[in-house]
């Protein structure tokens, strides 16, 4: 990395790059789109769904049993149970045409609408039917009882789901329990993803000399868990023409651009300066205070955005972390899930660079009910696996050195902590 | 919920209900299924997966320069430079024919692999090609600069993904660099979903008497959030015979079979009833000491998993990640991912049941900086907007009474955390 990075005299921090970039992109909200509810989950809301109507609808019986004017079963007991008439059956699917009067009753099943003049319901097994037709009453309902009062789950009228919501079972089974069958979610966002250098070729068997390019499997992958649709635009050798011509591609096609490498200190600034032919504003900001992911760039070209992502699979996924998702969530009007978090503590020095965010990978276990956290050995941010032996990232803020040995750190958590002894692959 | 738990004279403890379903259980794991690693995001690693080469399989250079013997270098400077002959060219994709001795100097790219005899790359701004074909060197290099060395991120025959692991994107990153087209995967395990009751139609516009099922669309939702293949069976009316021919049915075209209601006091034990007829060893468990949720019952018939569930909604999808995910996991030979939880001061008392595990929907929201945690007034487990407005859900052990006012309390957070002095939807 030091070498790469030596290029940029100045970084700019990660706040006031993202503010840069969303203002010079004002608008970037998707448009919304019809599908059937059972295919939404995880989907992001573009209406605030009403109830046009009361849930539940009508009265209904919480319990099979029957219907009763409440004061007819008071001081009903086992030994000296109320006798009331039985004038009707309730059914589901059908509204009452009888009105109760003081005491009669009508037999009632689960879910089925309580008729006109009853406020409760005595459960089945609290009865005894007689074959005179009277029912026999073994406990007092209370007013109310045994009754699912209108509304009592949703108002009609009310707003129950907002827009911008990610859509998660109970959501859909509201939906549905409103007579919902479609429902308005913001289309996906297509993220179009090149990879450029001649150093790497397409995924298949390694070869003696032959350098499979990681990125895009990456990052179509990270683009597919953030909501996105990911594009490919392939490769392209490190040459300006074809860069742009791919760039174009994508812009045509994609509501967001992401390249991968082309800016180096070796390269000079081959895809910034495509990206800045290719229409205005172009680069903003090129040099980001972050470690690993310095040479990240955010681009805006004719109203769509690009992210100019650093060439080493660590650094570009990390830098995707820190500005594609949350610019692919602003696009979808939403905000993050929530992340595990947890403290533990540093089984060795953990360091910062001052002036810059540092995302550290680390590994998380636990030994004798205690949570110890390691930070990886990083070569190179090249070394894919820091990240696949990791379990967490532990972020050290641009103001903080870095933590001491012993010290208690938060971590980002993304895999299960490691149990017992196991140091962990290699 | 009361009356509807009065039939259950005694209560299994969630582990214990665990611990009897899985023994009778014995193996539930899946066949495994080879897929390309392109469609492998979030599924579960079937193989121990070994790297055949190293990673790099060659000496590469990190740089574009002149690879050289470090030796030759040494002392050089920007008013000192050293002298190295040029003698070929590195290129990516081909391995060098020629070996590199001493006062010789071959030009590489990023990527290229690194010629014999040669022991660092020096970056092509720290020299400059004469006319006659010689190199400046005006940086002294050490053995071993600027060179990715073979195995350095993997070596030739180590486990880099173990057996189990569910797959994300740096470890597809991974797998394409080992030069993997596909990847064996635990296939994902079918769960047939049947919903019983004469209550309950199919989904579709609410009119007046007339009560949509919500639980199969919710259930399926949550199968496939837990990595499972949704397959439904429909809804059957309290009806043995028509219980029995679905859940053959299921029980024949599916992994694992979960069967909502047809268990109460009203009822009867009627899906019981038809499970322990299905085949031994039938129903195991039936009537959990947790709240809501108690009818839950785990059967096992014919080596097949059927998990009872009660017919609320919300109990429902809290017996769902109480049984089933965990079983789900199971079977697909995983851990679960890490969950958020966090911290808050409870604003009211939070009350469980003693000798039941209680499951408390919570709203957690933010003020001033402060977290606060609110339990949700659930009048029954019907009511699905608890669910909905809910952002969290805190656990009260079997052995606490509650949390007073004020308490500390965890919470399992699955939405963000509510910002301002919004007293969320009603």
């Amino acid at each position: 990395m030091k070498a790469r990075d030596r290029g940029f005299k100045e970084a700019t921090r990660i706040e006031e790059a993202r503010r840069i970039f969303y203002e010079a992109l004002q608008t970037v909200s998707l448009p919304s789109e019809m599908i059937p509810v059972q295919g939404s989950l995880n989907r992001i809301l573009a209406e605030d769904v009403g109830a046009d109507a009361s849930v539940p609808a009508f009265e209904k019986s919480a319990m099979d049993g029957y219907a009763v004017v409440a004061e007819d079963t008071f001081g009903s007991s086992q030994t000296n149970p109320s006798l009331l008439k039985l004038v009707g059956e309730s059914k589901i699917g059908e509204l009452p045409m009888k009105t109760l009067r003081k005491g009669e009753t009508i037999a009632i099943a689960t879910g089925a609408p309580v008729p006109q003049g009853a406020d409760a319901v005595v459960m089945v097994e609290n009865t005894k039917r007689l074959d005179t037709g009277d029912v026999e009453m073994y406990t007092a309902a209370a007013p109310g009882e045994n009754i699912s009062h209108i509304g009592e789950d949703v108002k009609q009228g009310t707003v129950v789901l907002e827009r911008g919501r990610k859509l998660k079972p109970p959501d859909l089974g509201l939906l549905v329990a409103l007579g919902r069958e479609t429902v308005s979610v913001v289309r996906r966002p297509k993220v179009a993803i090149l990879s450029t250098g001649n150093e790497v070729s397409e995924s298949g068997p390694v070869t003696s000399g032959r350098i499979v390019d990681v990125n895009r499997p990456v990052l179509m992958a990270m683009v597919e868990e953030c909501g996105g649709v990911p594009v490919d635009l392939g490769i392209a050798k490190d040459d300006a023409e074809e860069i742009s011509k791919k760039l174009k591609r994508g812009l045509a096609s994609a509501d967001l651009v992401l390249v991968t490498a082309g800016t180096s200190v070796g390269k000079g600034d081959l895809v910034p300066d495509v990206i800045n032919a290719l229409g205005k504003p172009g680069m903003l900001v090129h040099g980001i205070a972050m470690r690993p992911s310095l040479p990240t760039g955010l681009a805006v070209v004719n109203g769509k955005p690009i992210v100019s992502l650093p060439g080493l699979p660590v650094s570009a996924m990390i830098a995707f972390s820190t500005f594609v998702q949350p610019l692919i969530l602003r696009m979808l009007g939403t905000e993050q899930d929530p992340q595990p978090k947890i403290r533990a503590r540093a089984t060795k020095r953990i360091v910062g660079v001052p002036g810059f965010r540092t995302f550290i990978r680390v590994l998380v276990r636990e030994k004798e009910g205690k949570l110890f956290v390691e930070p990886l050995r990083a070569p190179g941010s090249g070394i894919l696996t820091t990240l696949t032996r990791a379990n967490g990232m532990v972020v050290v803020p641009e103001n903080v050195e870095g933590y001491d040995e012993g010290a208690e750190v938060e971590i980002q958590l993304f895999r299960p902590v490691e149990r017992g002894e196991g140091a962990g692959r290699p």
